[in-house]
């Protein structure tokens, strides 16, 4: 095995396989999180100063380690298994154009950035925040988040489409109502707009109140309705999620059915239906019930159209 | 072709059709978005006075062509497949009053209306933002939404009554215990409906807080009790969506199987299949999956313990 | 018919019957929810003052129609489906005491207490309020939402008991933290649940904020918590509702499976279908297109165990 | 029988069998509640000093007959079902170490350890608020709302993952945008974590809020989204409960169809399906309707259109 394939296999393969691995991934994951509090501490302004040298240190450490794992992936990217190795530079240039390593490069390139352009303290410590996004690499469970959002957003888009309108409409109805009794935060229809999304999103500051009789009737309307609106999107997600969740397990069901066609789940089959079921983010426990109630399901007697005798569709049908 | 079937179809088809139709499409919700932008900006008092030549000639281009996109639709509306041709003027007269065609009046109506009647330019400003709701004529993922809205206004009703109830008791609860204390803000039922609202909806701006024992010990529980209440219209809605969406899956899935009883999805069946998806807002992916799991649950088979021989658990397979 | 029974029909029967019964009703939902909008008007101050002979008059009318029905009521309540009216005083009795007629008797008695006790013109008020919940007559939507309600009971029960421990530990630990730092809004447990609660139902006011670090620290983490849990019993009653409504779907189908037993739905057989569906308060598209999936469905072939041909279970197979 | 047996049956059986046993839980429950409203009472000062020795009196009550309680249930434990009986000090050491067994002794300890240490009194009414926790003996309901929770935890925790980046990601940005124009509160990232947790969780105090117009614009995008997600979690998992809830009553389902396999439901069956539905947490009500719609569905009788006889359509009619 090349030193190419080792590195591929010490940096890419799941977490759950060689310890080194599992060794590697989990000190990546610390220095991100500790990176992440490093940057929330220096923020402070005494705190900061008085160990400024050591926060230097630790970022400059810090990018040097993610500055290795970065090059360590593209250069062994062509060993993945869908790569073209026999055009490495095209291939390592399309995996440094995908999602993981756009992420991985924004997390060290403000540093060096910093030695040509001049970028204020404040703005360079938002841009260290990104490393944060690096431990989308170890989060299975996001998958099924973005698959849902992605298949659902034509409905989401609508929804937002709505609290949109309404957010415009809102502002431009109370700005015509309480622009004469309170110029000074209802100057103009971007300043409602600001009321009307504190308001909608429930937030409500209090910084921004409308004082007139007729803008506290219609900013009453605006409330009850906006809440309702304002909800939906999120309401609509969690029912597709149940949705999602529920195609996942027909499709599971759908081959649990097929492995118990001959009237119990071979060694064999059972090993396919624990791949398939982690596939889909779903749980050992919710394959193992799927698989009982299945059993009973088909414990029905059909005949066979060819000797004419009783089946019994049992879980030892096949060994009667 | 005609000339006015020629405008019918570069105005009414869907957008997916020809180059102009998109064209024409994309120029209009440019025009309607940079409308509300423009209104927008212009509210602001500094920025509207120092270009309001610009903001005004705008306006006026606009209205001009959504009049002419107006007058347009009312003359080639009788080309419609449903609409009856030999009576042009009633078939007009119609169309004029759908809400499709009030939504697009009412976009320009106001400009007219100035050189008759001296409206405050605010409100101008917010009849323009009407313009806002041309979009909806682009919108296709708001007709499920209607849809639902429309079948569910039994249910939804209830909610809205039994919010509706809770504000009006609470508020008197809460006059009758305040209005000591604090005559200024408790001072009658509206006001304390004021309370209630920006309380129930969980807005809070602050402005208007109970300060007796008393009062505090209500509103805690009228807290709690509300926002049960209050959040159930929103979350109800989303859960019709999902009913709504398994239904649709389900009559796909009865015509999925229809098409499936003789074994296989043929291409004129694909097309009927692919259709009825595109007619109940379902997505292709959600189409293939459901073929899939059909087919799997159908076309199963197993061997007969007795004869040994294959037994096809299709629709058929008895008769065979 | 007796008078009796004329009355009871007047009053009793379904809205939807008589004209006189659908007027009589109207009239008297018209008299609550302007008697709501008095008491509400009247605690106005200047305006009650102005017109309190008007609003005086007003409210005698009303108590004296709402003594009249609630008397008559009482009257022919023995003529109820199921009553026993051999024992009519027995009978009444009873009646008195169910929830709807004490409702009723809470609308117009505290008119006449004022005859004898002195009671805060406010508190009236209040009680004057409870006409409102006279509507709960007219409202059948609410049923459905009441049958719920009390079938969760159990598992509403366990949120909130849960959201009550989080209020009185979140209470306490913040009382702990910042007494010393605000000893006049977190004096006491008691003042640190008004912070709990105004937090944890995400309202807010401001009133009450903590000030220290750790109780900052504290409070993010109680916010976080604290607006998952207390969302959670409305999202569950939510999820209930869609849960209530597959199950009388599914009660449905299953009498619709019967009806198409013989392979078509007879007209008495749609007769009780449509009965059914207004009785678990479905809709007839419901119906309608459980009656399409359904005989899709069975459209499958199976053979006769006695002469062992096939037998297409289709709509029309009865018709062959 | 034993005392200790004796013991055990009073302490630790089910609430619902003998009247010692109901009576003992009773006792406990109002003791604990008692307990609850004593500590919150103590904390008002002038009222706490006041009662200062009765308060002190019924804790040394309460702490008595709670350690009396920690102590037989240590004992006795030796006799549940599953507990080895030939090793008492194992079997109680590992029963001192159950969750259950904590919470009891959590809620005695801190008073013994005011004998040593000295706590401060406000501290110790947080510590003894945990004497809440051993209501957890009692309460049912919670076991499903465990069970779910402990299932969804890779999901629940990709949700709690996504906020904590947005919490920080928008905590970074306003702190690099606001922190010029108000360095007293967006003085650090931690400070202006605050206002992010305050903002996303739609508690709004409003004693942070944005003054900059790019600092509004961004929060307004950060609360429509910070609502959406934040929201999630709790509306995913009351999705779960229904989700769990259908797998419930799948399972029962397939043991009623067990059960119905021969017809109907013997008397020795429906024991073992009211136990099942009982260990399910599904209500009587659930249990008799779905026996009613599984009867329909299988206890079909449709006639042969070849031989004009009747078909029943169950389980084994094939094999008939």
């Amino acid at each position: 095995m090349s030193l190419r394939q080792k590195t591929y296999n010490l940096l890419e393969k799941d977490l759950s396989r060689s310890l080194a691995n599992k060794l590697l991934g989990s000190f990546i994951i610390v220095l991100i999180v500790a990176n992440v509090i490093a940057v929330i501490l220096e923020s402070h302004q005494a705190f900061g100063q008085q160990y400024a040298y050591g926060f230097y240190a630790f970022n400059v450490f810090s990018v040097v380690i993610f500055t290795i794992e970065y090059l360590a992936r593209v250069w062994v990217c062509v060993e993945a298994p869908g790569a073209d190795a026999s055009q490495p530079i095209k291939t390592r240039l399309r995996y440094m154009f995908s999602a993981v390593a756009l992420v991985d490069f924004l997390a060290i390139a403000p540093f060096y950035l910093t030695f040509f352009i001049n970028i204020d303290l404040r703005y360079l410590r938002m841009l260290r925040m990104l490393r944060l996004l690096k431990l989308t690499h170890y989060f299975k469970g996001l998958d099924m988040f973005v698959c849902v959002l992605r298949k659902e957003l034509p409905t989401i888009g609508a929804a937002i489409f709505t609290v949109m309108v309404l957010v415009v409409m809102s502002a431009s109805i109370m700005y015509a109502i309480e622009h004469q009794a309170q110029p000074e935060v209802f100057g103009s229809i971007p300043s409602a707009m600001w009321w009307a999304v504190v308001t909608m999103t429930t937030v409500g500051y209090g910084d921004v109140v409308p004082v007139t009789v007729f803008g506290k009737f219609i900013a009453m309307f605006i409330m009850l309705l906006g809440v309702g609106i304002v909800a939906l999107p999120a309401a609509m997600l969690a029912a597709k999620f149940g949705d999602e969740l529920r195609l996942r397990k027909q499709q599971l069901e759908a081959e649990v059915d097929n492995a118990l066609s001959d009237g119990y789940v071979s060694k064999s089959e059972r090993a396919d239906l624990d791949q398939l079921a982690e596939q889909l983010d779903l749980s050992r426990d919710d394959l193992e019930q799927l698989i009982k109630n299945r059993t009973l399901v088909l414990g029905t007697s059909i005949t066979c159209p060819h000797c004419k005798k009783a089946i019994k569709l049992s879980r030892h049908s096949a060994a009667e």
